[in-house]
């Protein structure tokens, strides 16, 4: 098996656990936030600057790879780990969301999908097989199944259907993988906010015996308690010996309230955009440096944050690097975000480990006021 | 006195020297390169990565920080150095520049500039005095006095006015000037084209005695054999004791035959922006890595390169990054350019040293073909 899991320890209160997760690349411990490298690049950041702040793992896309520079390219690099200077872990998705998220450009077949490109408009055909072929050529760690993710909000029958769907691509993407023994295939659930359609889809994907299982179709406009609830009831179905990965999910609250329902792994793309617009997350909340209130302010981001922004750059100067569409700016402010979410993350691993999880909780919301 | 220089060897076949410029900031081993840093940025990069690649002293424009975020917002943070986290040197040129570079957006009078920002079309004036107090409140190591550059082509009695208004200039900014112990004013020396504008130039301007002296209005536009005659015949007229800045040049070929002629110092934005656009300065020429006979070239940007760019990432990666128009890409890049500029510089003063700047030339420009 391209991975081991371990459950190191599991929270008595909650549902959280801390765990090691083993993959050809090194040993990641859990629960674990994965920056998102779009195009074969964390936004902004190199490979060191993401090691200086313990990213362990990193989310890469296969749709976008796919597109440019095209997966062939990127194999006859040597694959990603290569191609991008990164030789920690890679997870890369199966393109299902991206290719779903096209709206009209894109048509849904039991085959698998036609659409077309966002950058030229070439026409172009993913199905499960190929989704997980692309993923073989890219490299990654952890590849993903090629899933159908409905939108919110969407009616029974269609969330049943496209669960239904999934579940037969995700048996197609078991039987096309060739990788299994460096790259582990995660299976991803559905079923939109029904929570029988999540049970009978957790239900369908595991029966597969995947390696790890991924919460899919969330945080895409349902409101917060609804996906916590849709968490509480599938989790219980999902093997406990296996990784729990929430998909596309990240910000501070849902990180400490997925933890909480006992998910391993997580992804967003909150930290690096937000960064890019000048809105910084903070042991205080968030700061939109950009405002001019800010003008004259020559304290760090973040008074209580170790990082390398904090260490050597005011407000004032990371406002004037922003307004003036200095990269600089863009970099400082990336940097501390990815490096406030992976400290948070750090310190929910330590709350698991001492006992505290709960509190650690209750202290962050009422004091930094999310 | 604000700076110490000290010729340690002057080369017997060339014009070339080796020195050395003590500022409040350090040790600046001369011939140098200053890689600009226009609004107190060098674009895309930090300064600890400009102190990775032996960068000594950046530039900073006036013109741009006057505008923004203001003299006086930098002055409250502490001054450049620590507003933009560089603690060593900086040069700062007076704006002139950068206004007279406005068209008919400006006026010149005897008293000043009167112009409008660039930005959002507010009416400024700028006169030697406020040239003089904005760049006391920046607090640069070396800071420029308030000239006229004339464009290229200029009639001789326009060169020759142009070059009256820039004497008297540079008497009202040395008597503006207030930090003269820990700021060192240049002057700067002008005449466009006309051989014995430059001479009357630099005895007018060397007559007031500055502890440097810069050649103004070069590579404006006129071909580089006049530039490199109009060295020749105005740096005999220069205290061989004092610095010589040639501002505005740096093109390896420019770097190379200016020292030859007794230039100390350079600074261009040639390396960073020609990085930006995805032209590469490498052993063998220009690079144009965006070009797609290099979508699948796997070998670093330049062979014979040690720098963090061309140890770590092929030009397929880069090119890669630079059409999906990733800021990871404009970052390796410009570090790259920079790198091998401020490399060059080392192997100039190496073959000024070693006492071979003659064949070192030859060997440049016949083997990377300049």
């Amino acid at each position: 098996m391209a991975i081991e899991f371990k459950v190191l320890k599991e929270c008595r209160r909650t549902g959280a656990r801390l765990g090691q997760l083993k993959t050809p690349h090194g040993m990641i411990n859990t629960p674990v936030f994965m920056p998102v490298g779009t195009q074969a690049t964390v936004k902004a950041m190199t490979p060191e600057e993401l090691k200086d702040m313990s990213a362990q793992i990193v989310l890469s896309n296969t749709y976008h790879l796919y597109m440019r520079p095209g997966h062939e390219l990127v194999r006859n690099a040597g694959g990603l780990h290569r191609f991008m200077n990164w030789d920690r872990s890679i997870l890369t998705d199966s393109g299902g969301f991206q290719v779903f998220s096209l709206g009209n450009l894109r048509e849904i077949k039991e085959e698998g999908v036609h659409f077309q490109s966002h950058i030229d408009g070439s026409r172009h055909f993913i199905s499960p097989e190929k989704a997980v072929e692309i993923q073989n050529a890219l490299g990654a760690d952890i590849i993903m199944a090629f899933d159908e993710c409905p939108p919110y909000p969407c009616d029974y029958t269609y969330a049943k259907n496209s669960m239904e769907i999934t579940a037969r691509w995700a048996e197609r993407c078991l039987k096309a993988h060739k990788n299994a023994y460096k790259q582990a295939l995660f299976g991803i659930i559905q079923g939109s906010v029904y929570r029988d359609l999540r049970k009978e889809s957790a239900r369908q994907i595991t029966s597969l015996g995947f390696p790890g299982y991924a919460m899919g179709g969330l945080s895409v406009g349902e409101p917060k308690d609804l996906m916590y609830n849709m968490l509480e009831e599938t989790v219980p179905f999902i093997p406990s010996d296996k990784p729990r990965y929430l998909m596309g999910v990240g910000s501070p609250d849902s990180l400490i309230e997925g933890v909480i329902r006992g998910i391993d792994m997580f992804d967003c793309v909150l930290q690096t955009r937000i960064a890019r617009n000048g809105t910084v997350m903070t042991s205080r909340g968030k700061v939109v440096v950009r405002n001019a209130c800010y003008a004259e302010d020559f304290t760090p981001l973040d008074p209580e944050c170790q990082c390398y922004t904090c260490a050597n750059y005011s407000k004032a100067y990371i406002r004037h690097l922003l307004k003036a569409n200095e990269i600089l700016g863009l970099r400082l402010t990336t940097y501390h975000n990815l490096y406030f979410t992976l400290g948070l993350m750090g310190r929910i691993r330590k709350a698991i480990e001492g006992d505290y999880l709960p509190e650690f909780r209750d202290d962050f919301f009422e004091k930094y006021g999310y």
